[in-house]
């Protein structure tokens, strides 16, 4: 796997590739089901080959029920003058995801209920769902709000909520072990960047990448709504779980803040102890979180009865200044946080795929290393041309049990020096591979 | 055990109360036997219906005998004017617990190797015993000590040491389980508050009040005098010991400092992490220390053949300034301290009585909250009607092994709020107890 | 064990004694193998009788080979004026170590990549071995090579290099039991103090201490060459092995830095516990390291095949400014430094021998310790005639399974005093030793 180098070091010219099919993606209405997702979908596919999925209303998964199909063609509010004083097709986050269809004509006071503000941040439009519970409504600035005045208002939701499907797309790259390792995003928020087209784009990246690679794990992408896409996932697929090493959940990756790592529940997990390892390492600044139950889908992967070790690996955490609202627009995206996130998910998987386990060989004393030609020859000096001190630490620790991410732990070492010295030990037959 | 709430509630007007009690019984001089004992077990009468037991000197108790029973009359130094310079009706603190009889004409020299005072606090008179040795003193302060002069002195002390009985009282409520929890404090001081008038007088009212509720656990109190008192119960009550659960040396609970919880000698017992729980909620500032093997009963409960888990949970320790001498009297109550001890004790008991332990019974993914009427209807806004925090953290970690308690350290939430979130999940029937 | 008190005492004048030693075996050209090997052991046997052993060049000790033995009577590079710029008898640093015989004129451009400096500190000869690699050079300042000039040069190392044999010394006290403790130190190095002729003085008298006692453990000390010594020793004694319960390297204790110990590949043995013990007691600065890989014979005693739990302690690591250089010279050694880790090395020789694990015959409550006159008499008072806080830890712990050295620690009293407080309780018969 020293061929996924190539691709980290190309990761700055990739961020600006992954900012590109956001604002491909950015301007589709998307919602739990309907066309959005399926038009994301198709321009998913034009990077990787995503299989899809569509699962019927009504189905039922686990302890919930695949909706009714939501689409939408067109919304307004218009004044008696005829001016759309609220337009869907100015911002899909105008209309409330999953209203039921409306065309009425209303006094302010008769709308007002149905309308929706940010008193504190006058210029963003709030994003708003009511998936379980047949309703309507209109999200707007405090501004606009501000500026209605008395009149009969036309209001006009040309949504359909109908019998249909639920949509989600998977891809799976089988590696040489059937163990598998997830990494999913979510697709079912509308024009809204850091949440989550930052993610879906970032896996379908990463997904493009290893698409290319001889892997030793096999590998699972998802990309399905949120909540409901993965437990939709969860309940059809119980037979593959065991499969599955281990995963992250990527979303908010695309923003200028410092990374920010959720823990699995478990708080040890392999997973934990790689990407923390890659964090410490990264010269960058970074946050560590221990799992809390709500957040995005690991809440799912976590529940007692699935208990599997997922994490989340974001940038700035759902609940930065902006979120779930216009403010979570194309500005908010930076090519150089697109391009750290590429690059730290790829060293996160460089971990995940050399984590080897190795046996000394010689485990009585030291193996005299210079007569195998890894040492240095004049001895008291301070020319090492050999990283001896990796060396011995993969010597002292490798007892069959200790993993070469254990030994980078204990040494403090950056998990590729050590790597690279079991290399070097194992070339010249010194370890063994358990 | 939500009833317990109306005391906890009260526990400013319960604070008055422990203080009168206190007043009523500092002027009884006490000792490890005596009908000062008896005297101080008849008041605690009017409030809680004590077994009263006596056990015969000469007892054994483990490695211990029951002494002689100690009774005094009066006691007094005179002067050759006929001037009581010492007199044991002006404070009991000025004879030496046990003191033998005595009655004799000494020289200032001969009597001085039997007065005893604190040269470094000139007006307090020190608290002194000489239980298991057969001996005499006075004391007093160092000032009034300053003012004697050469003269003939009749030194009186009308006391009996003889054959009798130690007294000890108890008070057993069951509870729906044989488990029980042990609420103990001793009642062997003479004249002084803090220790322990303080300690008795809060357990008469925590006794009080849990003799009105249904409880889930059996509750034990005992008042015995310290050492000897607590040996003695434990070598009559081996059978007893299996049931004992957890409990609390109550001592030093009066005074106006923060609370000190003294940890168990085992040091992550139930009772500790309980105990710290309601302190790390309490809003106030607190001390925990690790258990040392001095200060109180919980040394004897703590022995390794006996091996209780057993804390103490005071305010200012013992050797707070003014300990064991005159400066421990009424001046040194607070009512406020009172009344926050007693809540906080109660707040204890709440947290041992609901204590559970549930299994999520949809444990794979979430179930959905909102078809049972307890979850948000509308998503993405800030509007949570329902503590829902609580409840992904209770779901979540509900495999039937993690106690409210482990959840509520795990989520860093207060117990109850725990504990009210597995009470709604519990109504709609996501969770069954274990 | 009471009696290395008197050697405990008597540090100071012992510091003096070390020193001394170290000056005597000073001007001695040492190197892994070779006559002056032979004669430092030679010195060391008119302290303690050092058992010498001759393992012939060309024998195999697990994956290394005892190389030819070296021997050196002169080396130089003389001008053509006939002055020695360069003499191996002002100071044996000038050659390196296992030079082969070399007698030739060169130019200076020809001798350059033969000699060798330390460009940064440029008084200071630098220290240069190749054991392994047949190869010749000199070492010198980087002055003096400043001032050499084109000229021709006779260059002669009038060495051998044959088969031959590497000397090492072994001396076993035989103790109450079996186990052993491991003690060793190298002596390889030639010129320099440090590192490591006060390892090798300081081993010599703790043995001599040693030997004037009767002890429970059993003591092996090893004076072998770095490596290849301890690699040769381990080869040939692998049945001893069992017996060896824990050990220490001595190196670098002379010095006048604050003490330090390196921590055993375990990290928490039985060893660690008790140097770190000893040290929070003795009343200076020091520093605790965890175990690396690399350094001195504590790498061979812990590679995985072996995993003995040795710790090195020492004064100034290894790394000290003018390590490895002509600077690490008398003027280095400090007899205060040598005194107090002799002191420090027979406290930790101390703790081993004392450190026993008690079960406590009256585990039901206290037993009464006034009857058997061990306590004060007047309670409530604050003179307190007998240790009974150190008396209660061991009482409250002695349950068969917790040592003294555990109790000290729980205690965070100094293992003496847990120590003694114990031997009061024996007395009385209420320990038995476990």
């Amino acid at each position: 796997m020293e061929e996924i180098n190539k691709y980290i070091q190309n990761s700055s010219e990739t961020g600006g590739e992954i900012y590109n099919l956001i604002e491909e993606l950015f301007p589709i209405c998307r919602s739990i089901t309907g066309n959005g997702v399926r038009k994301t979908m198709d321009i998913i596919r034009k990077h990787i080959p995503l299989e899809i999925h569509e699962v019927k209303s009504g189905t039922k998964v686990f302890d919930w029920t695949v909706p009714k199909e939501w689409n939408i063609k067109d919304a307004y509010v218009r004044n008696s003058k005829g001016e759309k004083v609220i337009d869907f097709k100015e911002n899909n986050l105008h209309v409330m995801s999953y209203s039921v269809p409306v065309h009425k004509t209303m006094t302010l006071d008769e709308l007002k209920p149905y309308l929706h503000t940010i008193p504190g941040n006058k210029d963003r439009i709030p994003y708003l769902t009511s998936y379980y519970k047949e309703n309507w409504g209109f999200s707007l600035t405090q501004n606009k709000f501000d500026e209605l005045c008395d009149d009969d208002y036309e209001v006009v939701i040309d949504s359909s909520l109908e019998d249909g499907s639920l949509t989600y797309g998977e891809y799976y790259i089988r590696g040489e072990l059937e163990e598998e390792i997830l990494l999913t995003t979510y697709t079912c928020h509308p024009s809204m960047c850091n949440d989550n087209l930052s993610g879906v784009a970032l896996i379908t990246f990463i997904a493009k990448a290893l698409s290319k690679l001889k892997t030793k794990y096999s590998y699972r992408f998802l990309f399905a709504p949120e909540t409901i896409g993965s437990i939709t996932w969860l309940s059809r697929n119980e037979d593959k779980l065991k499969n599955i090493k281990m995963g992250l959940v990527a979303t908010c990756v695309g923003d200028a803040g410092i990374k920010n790592y959720k823990r699995t529940k478990f708080g040890d997990a392999e997973i934990d102890k790689i990407v923390e390892k890659v964090l410490m390492h990264c010269g960058s600044e970074y946050y560590v979180a221990d799992f809390f139950p709500w957040g995005s889908d690991e809440r799912q992967f976590s529940s007692p009865g699935i208990n599997l070790p997922v994490g989340s690996l974001m940038r700035s955490c759902y609940g930065f200044d902006g979120y779930h609202t216009s403010a979570d627009n194309l500005c908010y995206m930076n090519k150089d946080g697109l391009a750290d996130s590429y690059k730290t998910y790829l060293e996160v998987i460089y971990t995940i795929e050399n984590n080897r386990t190795y046996l000394n060989l010689n485990p009585k004393c030291e193996p005299q290393l210079g007569k195998r030609g890894i040492y240095r020859m004049i001895g008291g000096g301070s020319d090492y041309p050999f990283d001896e001190f990796a060396m011995f630490w993969v010597l002292n620790m490798s007892d069959g049990k200790n993993s070469l991410l254990d030994i980078a732990y204990k040494s403090g070492m950056e998990f590729r020096r050590i790597k690279y010295a079991a290399d070097a030990l194992y070339r010249v037959e010194l370890l063994k591979l358990v």
